[in-house]
């Protein structure tokens, strides 16, 4: 029984751009279809993975509202309001509770490093109260390596303590099984994601919720797949499949890599654009991603093939 | 003779909240002229100790309105246009023009770690694109310890290569003086400003421009002193004492310090409000800093003993 409205595979959707990189809102509604179509159980926008701290604020809210006019069901939007300033992270917060999402997802303020927990317990209280309304619930983002602001288990336990109805979950890019255990042994009931599938089964049996994994943006079915079935004899044969593409995927630099695949499957170059500071993946490495991928037997229906919901 | 329009000493001035954390502008003005008047040759507003990451766009704008209609020489203003998203550094950098400012501190976009040179690359130039105005004048802002993104002398050396006119300078927080010496070595003429009055005195006699310093905005004065008497015999003792009064106050939180001495000697308790994820220093630790600073003889003119411009 998850603490928040969340289980099994949320994927951070990779958000596609115009030639000006903007995001480009038709492209993307029609993405985030075709994720859940794939079997995606609940879809973390503008996360890492998403580019979103790369995207003005303005433009993140112009593309949950154009989520939600095209009728993708709020409940199953954890959005990111990763903002180094609480006015900017409240806001979206705000407009997600209006929205009637499911759920945010809370980076810290990422830009001074070494704050103490005091600091980021008063940025997450302000944060609180300044959207006053309590159907919010905030999923915690904990991803040192690029926040470099680890959420310690105090800090954790502390914000649980005191907004017990606000405070349901964490997303765990940390990559640290030590630190997912911890959180699983000192916070029952508390809905812990790890940020990689390589940790899915792993987890399920030991008590996490599923993962919201960056490579779920080019395999959604499989990963759900074991989402569903991991009590089943081939759960460990699913797992190794799953690492598998996951390692080939991530030799390269994720979120371009995963949008090389996106364009040639999807038939559509225009996925490949990132924004400053990624560079999109050069012809040459394209070609040996999908080279490495076609040898493991990975191939992605296209969207056309789908059926439409 | 400087390549941009700055020389000597800059500060990074703090800035003042009221008690809903918005950034109180009239006192802000009031202490940007005071600090003109203490000797500051320009003011770095909008910097790391300015807390400008966690103050929003719109705000940021409203300051800068704010300083440029009090009659502040907007020649003397290098403000900060830190952002993760390409459109708001590009915002607040035109705007900075618009207003006639000497030039702007641009940060990286700090999200992303280990990204690579062609994505800096391609950010500062799509930046560049931008703003469309070959009044702009750059200076980068090299300071690892909190954007985590160091800028190699490869990226710089590219940058000076393509827009000779536009990058000047660069701020140099890394406190790491063969980094410093490598730019004087590498880019002769180029602005290097070191992020600490620490390195004055060896900068000066290097070919420094001068320092931008948190410190600074506490001790203006007899930084500005040895600015202009670094020739002068006593200059390496100058340095001593100001190398002093640095090590004391940097052994406590700096932006919270800073303020403390601020809110102190200016008798106006506001000025101790920081901003989430910071924290404002305690009784205690005001009480100890004060009286380390004593026992050095430190004390700060208030402002109402100042000439008034």
């Amino acid at each position: 029984m998850p603490k928040g409205s969340f289980e099994g595979l949320l994927v951070p959707a990779v958000t596609p751009f115009t030639a000006d990189l903007t995001p480009d809102a038709g492209r993307f509604v029609a993405f985030c279809r075709w994720l859940l179509d794939e079997g995606a159980n609940g879809l973390a926008v503008f996360g890492t993975t998403g580019e979103a701290n790369s995207i003005p604020l303005r433009q993140r809210e112009e593309l949950l509202a154009a989520l939600i006019d095209a009728s993708i069901p709020a409940d199953l939007l954890m959005p990111g309001i990763g903002a180094c300033a609480l006015e900017d992270a409240a806001r979206l917060a705000g407009l997600a509770v209006e929205a009637g999402c499911g759920g945010v997802l809370a980076l810290p303020p990422f830009y001074y490093k070494n704050v103490s927990d005091d600091g980021l317990f008063a940025y997450y209280s302000e944060l609180i109260a300044r959207v006053g309304d309590p159907a919010l619930k905030i999923y915690l983002y904990h991803i040192p390596p690029q926040s470099m602001m680890p959420l310690s288990l105090d800090l954790v336990g502390r914000l649980i303590d005191a907004y017990p109805a606000t405070l349901v979950g964490l997303k765990d890019s940390g990559g640290d099984w030590s630190y997912t255990e911890s959180l699983l042994r000192e916070f029952p009931g508390f809905d812990v994601f790890p940020g990689s599938e390589t940790f899915l089964l792993q987890g399920l049996r030991a008590g996490t919720s599923g993962c919201i994994s960056a490579t779920a943006n080019i395999n959604a079915a499989a990963i759900r797949r074991l989402v569903d079935t991991w009590r089943a004899g081939d759960a460990d044969a699913q797992q190794a499949r799953l690492t598998e593409i996951r390692q080939t995927v991530q030799a390269f630099p994720m979120i371009p890599a995963a949008k090389a695949i996106i364009a040639h499957f999807h038939h559509a170059p225009e996925w490949r654009r990132v924004r400053p500071p990624l560079t999109a993946l050069d012809e040459n490495r394209t070609r040996e991603l999908l080279a490495n991928l076609a040898r493991l037997g990975y191939s992605m229906a296209p969207p056309e093939a789908a059926p439409v919901s």
